[in-house]
């Protein structure tokens, strides 16, 4: 698969669907961000895309994303530099100079927010993140994961209030964040895990924003769900996550959502269209498990992607609603994620779930 | 009225009663601050009190209180060192050096806060407050009524994980103040109001340090609610409080109380010892309106204070229990809190009480 030197025009729209495919049901919309990037690059020109290998080892590096529940940024619009604001911020309390932006997750929205800040701050984007797709929380990351202290964070919300959170670990910091995205009604902008090119080199699931290009385009082309599987395979493959496989077809029959300590907590049940089978997709902001008549199918950290099969657009788990026949794609998590140390922070009990991860073959 | 210019062993009895006095049922019990400041004294020696028409005008001084539900601070016990590391925290954010330390409020465990931090920073304490008693948020504070910025604030828990807030006002840093404090357990330590002297001098509550340990010695020595009466009286109304008044007497008979949002909320119903009065407080951490058979008789900002009827101790909003027979005093408010500025802060309306505020006479 071939790597990207530049964000151009002509990307965006393939990058915001591969986001979205990336994204699992979470790290938000990215039509908003879309919009935000379209505007950065007309005015500033291409974002320049910068390959791991190639980061200088001693370059200063952060991740940076949005943070808070799905639903709430649907309706409480950012002002597009919630980022800006961060990484100064960050770079104010550390005493240092940022010289390039990582996703925190490819997944959604947040595959976007790097792109249309780097813009501002004059700064180059890697291409890849801390994620590899979407998750709801920070010591989620493979850079916590492996090491990398999530904090000094910093989170501002659309005013400028901001808040440089320091703590014992990234479990710790996680707890503050998200009371601080409550504050400041619902989500923020968050930098953290302030880095080294050696680290970015070494953690950061690679080439990912290559990889949202391409599953966009192959995504955009698709006909149907056949083809859409066959196209992204080798993609997906190629980037070290395993086959796509669907794994339900079916309409959805209801949709049980809440708002509980700042996450999108909830169930989807669809039911196959002949009636005989049901699939329960659990969420928390993202797609967590798959049970498909009581038989668990797929789990976290492996994707669960929720597609329009008629549209082929990946649904987020916020727009999910009753009526919409949808096909349901499992792919098997990137080596890093399939590690101890990242089933520890990734697999089903980290999130409340007494269910053993199987990768998907 | 004598101004003291120290803290020494001797007055620390007296200043953990005092601060009760004016703490208005919050602030939190002093028991543990008051262990803490005999052991900064045994180590330390006494704490240096300067009055406010004494300090530099040019120099920096911070306000520094615990924040968090009363209830949760009598059951998760502090390192003793947050208000060493809150107040480091927020140094080396604003790039600034402290030159003293002042109470964010006189009332309750907080008024003894900055003399055991002080201890471990080496500066004096001022003999004044931010508040003459207790309130619950930040923006009721004096500094901040009258103009002085909230943030930059540091708070900080007792793992050392700690969040520097800067916000637009002091509104939105009290909210996500609060939500901060929840995250790390329920209540943290908050350094804030980074001023200059010249801005104590105006806005401080004035000599408090010292009329508490004086309201101490006369709560002690007194035998019963007139004598208490009686010998605070002149104390307060020399330090500008009004005249104190009984305004109830009687048993508690119901004590409805939860922690909402990060605050002890509720009302006691006490009946007088005849049985045909009854008497209504409501509680927002502190006490802050009394009716006695339905009628106001006593509201924020104006002081209002339970006292155990037969030793006299003041009562703080989470050890009222069933059964305790009390005195209900109030105390007209100090000037500072009678200014319309002071009103749309502190009267009852700032609180979601739909009343007038008439000072008692």
């Amino acid at each position: 698969m071939k790597h990207l030197d530049e964000i151009r025009l002509e990307h965006v729209d393939d990058l915001a669907l591969g986001t979205a495919f990336l994204g699992t049901g979470g790290g938000g919309d990215p039509y908003l961000g879309k919009l935000a990037l379209v505007n950065a690059i007309e005015t500033g020109g291409p974002v320049p895309l910068v390959q791991p290998e190639s980061i200088d080892e001693t370059s200063c590096v952060v991740s940076l994303s949005g943070v808070g529940a799905p639903m709430i940024s649907a309706e409480k619009l950012p002002n597009g530099v919630e980022g800006v604001h961060a990484v100064r911020s960050l770079e104010r309390y550390a005493g240092v100079s940022v010289d390039a932006l990582i996703a925190a997750e490819i997944g959604g929205a947040n595959g976007l927010v790097p792109m249309y800040t780097a813009h501002h701050l004059g700064v180059p984007v890697v291409d890849g993140d801390g994620m590899g797709r979407a998750y709801p929380e920070t010591q989620m990351e493979t850079f916590s994961i492996y090491g990398i202290s999530a904090t000094p964070m910093a989170a501002v919300d659309e005013f400028g209030d901001a808040a440089v959170i320091t703590a014992r670990d990234s479990l710790a910091a996680e707890r503050i964040l998200r009371q601080v995205a409550l504050s400041m009604g619902g989500n923020c902008m968050c930098a953290d895990h302030l880095m080294r090119g050696e680290d970015v080199r070494r953690f950061a699931v690679q080439g990912t924003v290559s990889l949202a290009v391409e599953l966009g385009r192959a995504t955009r082309e698709a006909s149907d769900v056949g083809e859409l599987v066959s196209a992204t395979e080798p993609l997906l493959t190629a980037s070290g996550y395993g086959v796509p496989r669907v794994l339900f077809e079916g309409k959805v029959i209801d949709v049980r959502k809440d708002m509980v300590g700042g996450y999108d907590i909830g169930e989807i049940v669809a039911q196959s269209f002949d009636g005989k089978s049901d699939a329960v997709i659990r969420v928390k902001n993202e797609y967590l498990v798959v049970e498909v008549d009581g038989d668990v199918r797929a789990t976290v950290p492996d994707l669960i992607g929720v597609f329009d099969r008629e549209t082929l657009l990946p649904i987020s788990s916020e727009r999910l609603r009753y009526g919409l026949r949808i096909a349901v794609l499992g792919i098997g998590a990137p080596p890093l994620y399939t590690t101890p140390e990242a089933l520890l922070a990734t697999a089903p009990p980290a999130f409340g779930f007494d269910l053993p991860y199987r990768r998907l073959d």
